[in-house]
């Protein structure tokens, strides 16, 4: 499965998201081109901080594989991770990670941050950003529009 | 209870993901004074990268509290929280952190980072670190020790 196949199916999991008011973003796991879990953002469903989709994703695809380390793993979210998320794509060592928008408040994969590329970290992550960028952000903006 | 008794908690912790061989860090969450969650490292236990103390502990104090917005929490950790989990006291907008001793390796409220207090994240977390660090450290050095 490709880069922008792979997004899709970030993005239909992103708009699931909204079926419980949770703002929609969504990530897939692969693992030698196949999708190993699939996750959105619980958050408000939760009512748990940390249930972001990239966390609830790697945990699936960790409990898949029966390690945490992801070394042969690719993310694929919406969005460009926060802290949080691109914390947990180190914490897991991923090997790469593709994303859609990128995130002005709290992007962590360039934009505010760089934590995927860190020479003091001992593992780096190759990014991947704007992949159908644009169908990431109509999905946030239109949500948000509705919340007005 | 004061920094110095929660860290004492949060020693206890630490001290019991040795019984499952992960490295030992411990965190207790407090609101109002009380502690309301309690955790250890459990990421060898359940092969999950996302399952560090203070993620745990952020999760069970938000079922407790019926929110993800922990505003009025503190979180007291043995060691210096890394990316990830420093991210995710951002995501649950607590009010401070306590921690123990200092992590130049990935340490990220303070050492490599401080994501707590980053004036374009939309929220500041107050730090002090160093609160029986010594006691902290000699967990863990134990633990490496051990296994060699």
């Amino acid at each position: 499965m490709n880069d922008h196949e792979a997004m899709g199916a970030a993005l239909n999991e992103a708009a699931r998201a909204v079926l419980h008011r949770d703002v929609p973003i969504g990530a897939v796991c692969l693992i030698g081109g196949e999708v190993v879990a699939r996750r959105h953002n619980e958050r408000e469903l939760r009512q748990d901080p940390t249930a972001h989709a990239e966390m609830l994703v790697l945990a699936d695809a960790a409990a898949t594989a029966g390690s945490w380390r992801l070394t042969d793993a690719t993310v694929v979210v919406t969005l460009e991770p926060c802290p949080m998320c691109a914390g947990g794509l180190f914490a897991a060592r991923v090997r790469s990670v593709v994303f859609g928008a990128t995130d002005p408040k709290a992007g962590s994969c360039g934009t505010l941050y760089n934590l995927c590329a860190d020479p003091r970290l001992n593992h780096e992550i190759e990014v991947t950003g704007g992949i159908r960028a644009e169908e990431s952000a109509a999905l946030l903006r239109d949500f948000f529009a509705g919340r007005r």
